[in-house]
C-alpha cells in the first residue's frame, strides 16, 4: 500500500544547483562525469530502489530474520535483491578504482544511500556496514590485508561488520573484555562476546569480515589497551577461496522494535583467528574512522525514512476525504474535502518537508567537505574541510535522526488510525527510524562530542569552519531586498548561537557539567542555524529561476523556506533560554530525589 | 525484566495535599470514606496491578490476540486476570450505587485507572471502554435499557464498545453509512461495517454491548441524520439470560504497531437487532458523552505509560555503569559511574518526571471538576465546573498523550540499544503509547475543538474558568519570597497565553484558518501554563512541609518544579512566536507546491 518515488528533482537541486557539481566530479577524479551522467546514475538507482528494494520492505518487516543452528536467513527476496544490488554496481559507487570501485563523487553515493534507506532500511544495513568497514580497512590496514580483503568487499561478495558493544559496555569502550592473544604467525586468537552486531550473520554474502575491538592480555587497562582486529567468518586461501570456517558464531538474534529484516546478532568469538588492523592499542581511535563514516550514514538513514514518510503522508492527505475546510467547502463535488485543506495537517506536512529538504542540503554539504578533505589539492583546504566534517558529524547524526523519528511520527499522525495499522506502512517507518537516534553513539553522546570535544578543540577552530561562511554570507546579503525575510531570522539565530557559544565556553572552564547540560540544546541550535543558512542560499538560487519553466518547483522552495523561518526556526528562542539556564536545575537534584518514593 | 510500583506517594500528594480530599468524599456522597480508606483502596489496587496485570503485559504483547471463526481469544492470562479484576470490584469504583457501583470519588477511579494503564494498557482497554459506555447509557438511555444493561456492565460481566468509525469515515461522522431500519416492536435492524472497534470481540465477558452510530433511511443526510443504537452481541431475556446470538460479527482484527493484547476489530452488522439510545438524530451529540469520558481516560493512558517508562528509565540510569562523570569519578569502587551522573541523562529523566507529576495534577484537577459538575449542590457551581471540564478535556487528551509518547521515547533513549530490544519492555511502551495521540479524536482535532469551539463559546466564558483562578493566584502570590521563582515564570507564560488569546480572537473573526493554524501550538501553550500553575501550587504545599519527616519527597517536588520552570516552560516562547506568525506560512502554499516534483 505505501508508495515511494525517489526525490530526483530535489537531489538534482541540491547537487547541481545549490552546490557546484563540477567540483564534485573533479574532486573525485571523475571529471568526465557530466551532470547528465549523474542524472542517469541516480535515475537508474531510483528504478532499482523503487522496483526491487521497496516491495520487500513491508514483507521483510512481517517476516523478519530467521535464526537456526547459528545461521541467519534473511527475509524472502533479500538474497536475490542483494545479488542484483551488487551486480548493478550500487555497492561500489564511491570506492577507489584501485580496489574495483567506480570512483564516483561521495555526493552520488549519499543520494543513492538515501534512496536505499527510504525504500528498505533493513536491507540497507547489510551493504551499509560494508562501506564503513571498507573505509576502515582502506585507512588503517596493511597492504596485505587491503589487497586480500578490499576487492571482495568493494565487489560486495564479502560484507563487513563493526563489533564494539559487549553486554556490559556500549558507550564506554574502555570496558571491553574481549581478548586477543598473539600467535607466532602474527595472527591473534580472539575470544569474547559481542552484542548488537548488525549484519553479524546472514545469507547474503560468501564471507563476513568482522572488525572487532579486543584487548591483548599484556596491554594497559581501559581504553588505552584496546586494539582493532579483522576476523573473517571464513578463513580464505591466497586465491581468496573459502578454506575453513573460523570460530565466530551467531548465538542468537534480537527481537527488536523495528529493522526486523536486519539481523542484530550476539556473536561469540571462540579462539577465532584474526589480524591486527592499525597499531596496537589504537583500536578505538582507528575504529572511529568507521564510526564517523557510519554516523554520517546513520544521519542519512534518518533522512531516508523521513522522506518516504513524507511522500506517503502527502499522498494520503490529498486523497483522504474528511470534513470541510474551515473557510468553506473546497470540493463541493465530493462528500468532503481532502484533509490537506486543514491548516494543522499542512503544518505537519510542511514540518516534514522542510526538515527533509533542509537535511538533504545539510548532508550533501558535509559530503562535499568529505571529498575536499580527502582529495583537495591544497593541504590547508583538506585540513579545513576535515575540521568542518569533524564538527558537523555529530550534528548530522543526531539532528537528522531526531528529525527521522519526528517526521515518521508525524506521518503516522497524518494517517490517523490507519497510521497505526501495519499494512499501511507508516508505523513501520516510525519503528525503523527510532534506532537511528541510538546506534553508532546515542544522540546525547553526539551532543557531548560536539560541545565537549569538537568545539573546544584548538580554541574553537573547528567551529570557525562553520561560523565563517555563515557570518560572511549574512554580511554579504545585508540589504538584499529579496532575501531579507530569510537573512533576518538567520542572523537572529546565528547571534543566539554565538552568544550561547561564548557563554558555554566561559562556564565550561569552571564547570564541565555546564557543557553536558547544554549539549543537546546546543546541537539542535547549531543544526537549525545551519538549516536557516542553507534555506537562505536555496532561496537565492530559487529567486533567480522562479519565473522560468519550473516555477512551481522554485516557488515551492521559497514557500517552504518561509515556513521554516516562521514556524520552525523560532525553536531557537526556547533552546537559547534552556542553554542559558545552565546546569543547576539538572545537577542540584540529589540522586535520591529522582525517586522512587 | 521491566518493573512497576504504583506511585502511591505522589497520588496521595495530589489527592490529599494539593487538593482537598474531604471535598472529594462529600461530592461523591461517600463522606464516610476517610483519607486512610482512600490510601487502603489505592494500595490494594496497586497490589493487583503490580502482581496480576503487570506480569501479563510483555507476554500479552508477544502473543497478541487470536482471531478464528469470527471469535477472538485474548492473550494467555487475560481471562483469569479479568475475573479477578471484576470480583475485586475494580470495575465499579465510581459507578452509581443504584446500578451496583461503589459510588467512590472519581479521583480514586482515575488513580486506579492510571495504575491499570501503567501495568497493562492493552488489558485496560477492555474495562475502560465499558466505563465510557456506562456513562453514555446512564445519561441517555431509557429506564428500561438502563435497568436491563447497566447492572451487568457495572458488575463487569458484560462489556461495552463504541462503534463510530467506518472505512471511509473517522473524524467526519456525518459520512456514516451504517443503516438502522425501525421495526414494528420498537427495535431497529442495524446493517453496516465498523472498523477500529477496540474490544469489539473478545472472550472476557458473557456479553458485549455495542453502541453504534447509524443512519435511519428516512433521516436527513450528514451529521443531522445520525442516531445512536445499543446493539448487544447476545440478545437476552427479561432475566438477563443469554437468549440468542445477535447478527454482529467480528470479520477480522488489525495487526497494529502496539496494544497487541487489545483486539481492534472490524465488525459487520447484518440486520442486527438494536435499540435507539437518546433521541433520533442526536446520535453524534449523545455519543460525545462517551467520547468526552474516553478523551479524559485516554489522557490518563498517556500518563500511565509515561509513569512506567520513567520508573524503568530511572532504575536503569542508576544501575547502568558506563563512563565517568564529567566533573570527576563519582564511584571509584566501580569500573564506571552509573549514567545518572550525566547532565543529559538527568535532563531526560527530569523531563519525564516533571511531565508525569504535572499531568497527574492536571488530570486530578479536571476529575475534581467532573465531580463538581455532577454533584455540587449549587447549580451555578455545577455549570461552571462543567465549563471547566469542557475546556480542559481536549487539553488533557492531547497534551497528556503527546507527553505519553515523548516520555516513552525518552525511556527508550535512556536505555540506549537495550531500549530497542523487546524483552526490556521500553520499546513496547513507545508502541503502546503512540495510538493515544490518535484515537478518540486525533490531537489535531482536540486542538481545533479547544480553539475553534470551546474558547469562542459565550465569548470566552469557558476560558475564564481557567483564566480566573490562575490570574487570582498570581495576584495573591505577588511578593511571596519563597514562591517568586515560580510565580515569575508562571506570570510570563500566562501573559503570553493572554496575548495569544486576544490575537487569535481578533484574527479568527476574519479568517477561520488563523484558528486552525494556531490550534496545536495554543493547546500546548495553555497546557504548559496549567502545569506552571499547578507546579507553583505544589511548591506552596511542599515549602510548608519540607522540614518535616518526608523532607526528601518535598524537596524533590521543589527541585522538579525548578527544572520545569527553567527547562520546559521556555517552550512557551517559541510556541508564542509560532502562534503570532499566523496562518500565511501554511495557507499560501499551493496544494501542488507540496510536491511530488
Amino acid at each position: 500500500m505505501p508508495i515511494y518515488k525517489a526525490p530526483l528533482r530535489d537531489m538534482k537541486f541540491v547537487m547541481q544547483e545549490l552546490f557546484e557539481s563540477s567540483q564534485q566530479s573533479s574532486l573525485s577524479g571523475s571529471e568526465n562525469v557530466s551532470e547528465q551522467d549523474m542524472d542517469m546514475i541516480l535515475a537508474e538507482a531510483a528504478k532499482f530502489c523503487e522496483n526491487i528494494l521497496f516491495p520487500l520492505n513491508l514483507s521483510g518487516d512481517t517476516e523478519g530474520c530467521h535464526w537456526e543452528n547459528k545461521e541467519v536467513r534473511t527475509p524472502k527476496g533479500f538474497k536475490e535483491a542483494y545479488q542484483e544490488f551488487v551486480s548493478s554496481g550500487w555497492a561500489s559507487l564511491a570506492c577507489e578504482p584501485e580496489y574495483g570501485g567506480q570512483g564516483l563523487p561521495e555526493t552520488i553515493a549519499l543520494a543513492v544511500e538515501e534512496m536505499v534507506c527510504s525504500s528498505n532500511l533493513s536491507f540497507g544495513l547489510y551493504p551499509g556496514l560494508t562501506r564503513g568497514a571498507y573505509q576502515l580497512l582502506l585507512k588503517h590496514g596493511t597492504d596485505e590485508l587491503k589487497q586480500h580483503y578490499l576487492p571482495k568487499m568493494v565487489e560486495g561478495v564479502w560484507s563487513g561488520t563493526m563489533c564494539l558493544t559487549e553486554p556490559h559496555c556500549g558507550t564506554d569502550l574502555g570496558l571491553v573484555r574481549t581478548k586477543a592473544v598473539s600467535q607466532s604467525d602474527g595472527s591473534y586468537k580472539i575470544t569474547g562476546t559481542k552484542i548488537f552486531i548488525s549484519s553479524g550473520e546472514h545469507d547474503l554474502t560468501e564471507n563476513i569480515i568482522h572488525f572487532v575491538l579486543a584487548r591483548t592480555p599484556e596491554g594497559p587497562s581501559g581504553i588505552r589497551g584496546v586494539s582493532l582486529f579483522l576476523v573473517p567468518k571464513f578463513l580464505t586461501d591466497d586465491n581468496k577461496e573459502i578454506k575453513q570456517r573460523n570460530t565466530v558464531y551467531c548465538d542468537s538474534i534480537e527481537r527488536k522494535m523495528g529493522l526486523k529484516g536486519s539481523s542484530t546478532c550476539v556473536l561469540s568469538f571462540e579462539d577465532a583467528t584474526g589480524w591486527l588492523v592499525g597499531s596496537l592499542y589504537k583500536g578505538v581511535a582507528n575504529m572511529f574512522t568507521m564510526m564517523n563514516n557510519e554516523r554520517l550514514a546513520v544521519g542519512n538513514q534518518g533522512l531516508g525514512i523521513a522522506e518516504i514518510a513524507y511522500q506517503n503522508a502527502l499522498s494520503y492527505a490529498k486523497e483522504r476525504l474528511q470534513g470541510r475546510a474551515l473557510t468553506g467547502v473546497k470540493h463541493p463535488e465530493k462528500n468532503a474535502d481532502p484533509i490537506i485543506v486543514h491548516p494543522d495537517v499542512r503544518k505537519m506536512l510542511l514540518t516534514m518537508k522542510t526538515y527533509n529538504e533542509g537535511n538533504r542540503m545539510l548532508g550533501t554539504w558535509v559530503a562535499l567537505h568529505i571529498m575536499r578533505s580527502q582529495k583537495a589539492e591544497n593541504a590547508v583546504e583538506r585540513e579545513e574541510a576535515d575540521e568542518f566534517v569533524q564538527l558537523m558529524t555529530p550534528v548530522v547524526k543526531a539532528f537528522m535522526t531526531d528529525c527521522g523519528t519526528e517526521v515518521a511520527s508525524l506521518g503516522v499522525q497524518v494517517y490517523g488510525g490507519h497510521g497505526y495499522i501495519h499494512e499501511y506502512g507508516m508505523e513501520q517507518y516510525m519503528r525503523d527510524a527510532r534506532i537511528a537516534q541510538i546506534y553508532e553513539g546515542t544522540n546525547g553522546v553526539q551532543a557531548l562530542d560536539l560541545v565537549g570535544r569538537k568545539i573546544p578543540t584548538a580554541t574553537g577552530r573547528y567551529l570557525r569552519r562553520f561560523f565563517h561562511p555563515v557570518y560572511g554570507y549574512i554580511q554579504e546579503k545585508q540589504g538584499d531586498a529579496f532575501l531579507a525575510e530569510f537573512v533576518g531570522p538567520l542572523q537572529k539565530a546565528f547571534e543566539r548561537l554565538q552568544q550561547a557559544t561564548i557563554t558555554l565556553a566561559q562556564r565550561g572552564l569552571s564547570n564541565p557539567d555546564e557543557i553536558g547540560a547544554a549539549a543537546s540544546d546546543y546541537l539542535r541550535l547549531i543544526a537549525l542555524t545551519a538549516h536557516a543558512y542553507l534555506w537562505t542560499k536555496a532561496c537565492e538560487v530559487a529567486y533567480k529561476k522562479k519565473t522560468g519553466q519550473e516555477s512551481a518547483f522554485y516557488e515551492s522552495k521559497i514557500a517552504t523556506a518561509r515556513f521554516f523561518m516562521q514556524k520552525i526556526l523560532p525553536q531557537t528562542s526556547s533552546l537559547f533560554a534552556c542553554i542559558m539556564s545552565g546546569s543547576k536545575p539538572l545537577m542540584e537534584m540529589k540522586e535520591e530525589a529522582f525517586g522512587p518514593f
